[in-house]
């Protein structure tokens, strides 16, 4: 029943407390190797929330592909939650995981590299060379921690707008993301409608619900539980191994979120890992590959990120200060996709279809797949099609 | 949008770490007033699990009404995961809460205690009065905890026969139960089926699955991550406050799996406490809701019993040892009645098909309702409609 990628991890416990220990925060960070990321300094950006009221910022990005000479072939592809800029490539220095998106973007793919220009950030308050919270502070060189302000999707998008600016993006052709991803595709066509001609939104919503903030609240107070996250404050500590248990913990609970209740049934049942049934925890199948994603992230994400983005999803509603979601959308002309995956338990069908009734050219596409929120990830589940469809009808992709 | 019950707790932060202490266990101890509960020394009893083997054990339990001549009029009662005794009768000494099931168990109720004897223990590893991890080690009077053995749900099941062979009851007309409740009468029915004329089982399963185990395993590893927690030994620190903030993540867990997420979405969306709607954390009306559930939780349930009941309920699996479910409850040949709840997205209408499918002479009732699993406890969902079907048809009430 078990997956055979699960199997040959330690039993939990081990997974979680193994021989190769769990850094304090493994952000990148100034100074690392800095793989295929490039750097532009967007400068002082205004903070919608934060009493401090801006940011200095410099975005770590990635592209592929060139702008042709009419600048109309510009592609904007957004991260998830904890993705990174790294769409297309191989894992190596300066890169803990390969292209998230490989099934999608890169030559000959439907966001084809050869002839689109494709460019992807990380975000502000991430862990992935962007400006955020294990940087040192410009002020004192020390790591800004607990101090890093609490930034929202719109800082985040109007950042992303300085760096179009830079590279001469004045139109996109396409900004495109799952999940978190997609929300600041939504955001970009509320603040910025005339500078993007279609969006792809996928498995995501116009405004956070109660039930989403419910499992975010859960997860970030299990890092705040955690007694190495000493507030926040945890870099560099010489007595603390970081928050990574209560980041682990924090991912166990995303992860059940991302996963669809048949899915988890079908794959693991009640399969044990040894031969002791009544043995207290941790001997499920399900449990040991749960841990296993908790250590996944604890290796490759910093706790104090992962509070950031939380509060960033959690404060997302493309109508705030706009009239609301109808009204928001409303100014935005271009085209959009709007993607849900029918066993989402996270993001269901009802967020997208009022994603898509507030926005005038929607398609709502439902994809199949028995995975969950995950399900984007899966080239087979017919996404491909449709952003296929989706680029055509804003007839781009004049050769660069 | 808010509940007016909840409106009038304090915000988050504030309710958990409010003037009134947590106690580092809200268990019920020895010495502590009794309140309506009687006691019964059952003696050893055989443990499935624990290489120890056996547990003396004593329950505390209630009653009401009285048995008849005919001794044919028992109804037990199985509380579920943090449920106890106390189904009919008001808060006071002993009792932190009010009856949880008033309206279908008392004089003139459905389940009508001036027609049959109505009996409930706590059980076997919790916290309100049977032998349990808070409770002093018969050896050197301390407290149990990180040593109480992990109990499976059968074992408390045999300690159950045990009461109700010293208060003389040979067969229950009927035991019934929500939830982990469900679960033993489930287990009733495979472990003394020539004992139980009737069972009904709410809101539950057959065999636990994995995406319920997979909810369990972040709510053990929130209590196991509370440094308060000290391993389960807890009791009586001069130090310590005990885990009660882990035990409160564990709830906030939990709760939202008992609750559906249009209920949430509709009762709270995206109200916040106070006028700030950018603050991290705490502020939606949903999260002090949640924190309010987590305060409450802590206030009156230990952290080791809690962890010794997801034991129980993960190792829940009828057909263990039996052949598997379907044979395990064949050899039951009494009355059946399966609630499933339609919004249920922790024991899903699946489960409930499973388990009528495997008893003989099962009824399947689907109640309507907003609310989730909890909902089994909203009296004008049908429920009282269905467990007196199933009263009328074991056909029991002779008056005492």
């Amino acid at each position: 029943m078990t997956d055979h990628v699960d199997t040959a991890w330690a039993p939990a416990g081990e997974a979680r407390d193994g021989h190769r220990p769990i850094p304090a925060s493994s952000a990148w960070r100034p100074g690392d190797h800095p793989g295929q990321r490039r750097f532009a300094h967007v400068g002082v950006i205004p903070l919608e929330g934060d009493p401090r009221g801006e940011l200095d910022v410099t975005l770590a990005y990635e592209t592929w592909g060139e702008l042709n000479e009419a600048r109309d072939n510009a592609v904007y592809v957004a991260h998830a939650f904890t993705g990174d800029s790294h769409v297309v490539g191989a894992a190596g220095p300066g890169h803990l995981t390969g292209g998230w998106w490989e099934d999608l973007v890169g030559p000959g793919k439907v966001i084809d590299t050869d002839r689109y220009f494709v460019v992807s950030a990380n975000v502000v308050g991430g862990c992935q060379g962007s400006t955020g919270p294990a940087h040192p502070h410009p002020e004192d060189g020390r790591p800004w921690g607990s101090s890093f302000p609490y930034v929202t999707l719109h800082d985040q998008v109007v950042a992303e707008a300085r760096l179009a600016d830079l590279l001469g993006v004045d139109v996109w052709a396409l900004v495109i993301g799952p999940s978190m991803g997609g929300m600041r595709a939504v955001e970009w066509a509320a603040t910025f409608p005339e500078r993007v001609r279609a969006i792809g939104a996928i498995g995501t919503t116009a405004a956070t619900t109660a039930d989403q903030i419910s499992w975010h609240a859960a997860q970030a107070a299990a890092i705040r539980l955690d007694p190495g996250f000493h507030g926040g404050d945890y870099y560099d500590r010489p007595d603390g191994e970081g928050p990574h248990h209560g980041l682990g913990l924090a991912r166990v609970i995303a992860h059940t979120t991302y996963r669809s209740a048949p899915e988890l049934n079908e794959r693991f049942g009640r399969s044990v890992q040894d031969g002791d049934p009544l043995r207290p925890e941790g001997f499920f199948a399900v449990e040991s590959y749960l841990d296993h994603h908790a250590d996944k992230l604890a290796r490759r994400f910093d706790a104090n990120a992962y509070l950031r983005m939380l509060h960033a999803i959690n404060t997302h509603d493309v109508g705030r200060g706009r009239g609301g979601v109808e009204a928001a959308l409303s100014r935005y002309e271009g085209e959009a996709l709007v993607v849900a995956i029918d066993s989402d338990r996270l993001f269901p069908l009802s967020d997208a279809e009022r994603l898509a009734g507030a926005l005038p050219r929607a398609e709502l596409v439902v994809l199949h797949s028995e995975i969950g929120h995950d399900g984007f990830l899966v080239p087979e589940s017919g996404l491909n099609d449709a952003v296929a469809g989706l680029l055509d009808r804003v007839a781009v992709g004049a050769a660069a």
